[in-house]
């Protein structure tokens, strides 16, 4: 049995937020103190590292929900199913519903069951939950709702990832830069040799590590933002982790596929940060002792930031979509999906187009 | 190839609270308005129906994933596996972390990494994520550890529920004297004959149902919590919705065991309200045209309260244990366990001890 993609589809917001929107910010360290270089210095040092010259912000009637349902009725209407035939919606986020001007995760009811009652399934056999899994976590639902189609539970499964960074990120730190708001969805079926999961693998590394990505007040101690929490990263470690890590979780990844390095056609990676997805990249060909191919890792986070668990569906969507020239792909191409973040998870999936 | 329980444990936290404790309370409906009945006859009233007498909170200083390690750590002695061979850690829950005298949800990390942290499991293959579906949620986990063994994925799965209620309950809501603390936690795997899932079946009904169980404001609209938002529920919609629902449930899934009605020796229902929880089995034995029969109800709300996606895995420690003479459990017993709550989702699981 082949278990592949039948669909996809994206949803991407609509406020666009330039790095010069940061230039009137007050930026200090986690220290508490306050950079004493001009943002000018500050935004233009992000940008050459992060890539990011532009994130895209839900707008302020919107929730990660709504997102996601946006990005899941477009994944239905391109696999051209009938959505009373979905058994599982799977929704990854990390923050739940928070709305504009509030500081609470809304998880009650589950992300899942608003985008099945906004999608208006009917069928109550359709079983709709979250996971958290940090950035990593659509992928990891990719690789729950294979297991669920593997075992006899299911036959489509709705898989989304979508997130509201904008909603949690302290307007203190330089970081804030980093994150946006997106989701991405696809439909996981069985397929008649037109797309394949072919292998997987996860980690969860839970030593010093858990608390690399964390939950912790705002930079400006005395901003009157009180006990209100944000999200924190300890951005050094998570590089150190993500290159040496993620790169050996891809090998290992290809090791169970099978397939050679040389198949590789093309690699969805987590868009995190432009230095460090190019020097996995780097770390992954030099374990084969090749240089990395041209156009071999489509990245948008030049514009679209990094939204967490919906950058790697957004990605492929787009690409599928035909969004960029130089990154058509072809039946039967090798790909590999990969992600790092919270927990900290990294994840990957070998796939054949 | 059969898939079971290996290890139970659970963990109940020390903070007595008596009903006696909401003496002082204001409650006011959920249109504002305050009782105009004294509290002696509102507590009655509400021991009669739910049977709760007292509940547990958790101590100040603990938060939902220290109470999930507590129920971990047992349940892996109870097992007796070493703890590098747990290939998942599932960490079901509704809130996260939110800690006293907070409102907000840690998500990040997951509470799952928190409790892979704190046992110091250092295999990194070991997956530790989060899952949100209610109250229903730990029997969820179940099901979803039962597919990654059946699909070759993993070997031993440590499934926990856990939750910290009283951090998000409205003081000025009735409801909150329902709700508690606690955690409960099993190891799954393959046995040897003895202890075997049969059947599971699972639903999310998410048409007006989605919003029975939902996240608002506190029902005195001028106490100056602000946009504090709590669990809220339709009390009346929501054992409406069970009582038809759970039954029918619970047939269906025995149905797919192969077993009879007569085989069934206990029914571990999410403990919600006792007097719902005694419609559902009387409704569930009509089915069948049967009485209920002694003892076959296991309960422990009376003194636990109901700790939402903890409250199974609790009560069938607190069985396994022997806390109960009426209810010792015999190898070959076909036990249900079943839940209700916040989706709006229902599931149950039929059981070979």
């Amino acid at each position: 049995m082949a278990i592949g993609i039948l669909g996809t589809g994206s949803y991407i917001p609509k406020v666009v937020t330039k790095n010069e929107h940061f230039l009137e910010h007050e930026f200090y360290s986690n220290q508490g103190d306050r950079f004493e270089v001009d943002n000018t210095e500050i935004i233009e040092k992000f940008q050459a590292i992060t890539g990011i010259r532009e994130r895209r912000y839900a707008q302020d009637d919107e929730l990660t929900s709504d997102l996601g349902y946006q990005a899941a009725k477009n994944a239905i209407e391109d696999a051209g199913i009938d959505k009373e035939s979905i058994d599982y919606i799977i929704f990854a986020h990390n923050f739940g519903d928070v709305r504009k001007g509030e500081n609470q995760s809304d998880l009650i009811p589950s992300l899942a069951s608003k985008v099945k009652n906004q999608l208006q399934i009917k069928n109550p056999n359709c079983v709709a939950y979250d996971m958290i899994f940090g950035c990593p976590g659509w992928i990891e639902a990719m690789i729950q709702a294979k297991a669920f189609i593997q075992s006899g539970m299911a036959k489509n499964c709705l898989v989304i990832g979508g997130e509201a960074l904008s909603r949690v990120v302290d307007h203190h730190d330089r970081d804030s830069m980093i994150f946006a708001d997106g989701a991405g969805a696809c439909i996981l079926g069985e397929t008649q040799g037109n797309g394949e999961i072919l292998a997987h693998h996860s980690q969860t590394f839970a030593g010093d590590e858990t608390f690399y990505l964390y939950f912790d007040k705002s930079n400006h101690k005395e901003n009157g933002y009180d006990n209100t929490r944000f999200i924190k990263m300890n951005g050094r470690k998570v590089y150190e982790l993500a290159v040496v890590n993620v790169p050996e979780a891809l090998r290992v990844c290809l090791e169970k596929s099978g397939e050679s390095i040389d198949s590789v056609k093309k690699v969805f990676i987590h868009q995190a940060n432009e230095k460090m997805d190019e020097a996995i990249i780097k770390r992954f060909y030099r374990k084969f002792k090749k240089e990395v191919p041209e156009n071999i890792m489509p990245m948008n986070i030049q514009t679209v930031g990094n939204n967490s668990v919906a950058t790697v569906p957004i990605l492929y969507d787009m690409v599928r979509q035909g969004a960029y020239n130089e990154h058509e792909l072809q039946a039967g191409d090798i790909i590999i999906m990969a992600s790092v973040g919270a927990g900290m998870n990294i994840n990957a999936i070998v796939y054949k187009y």
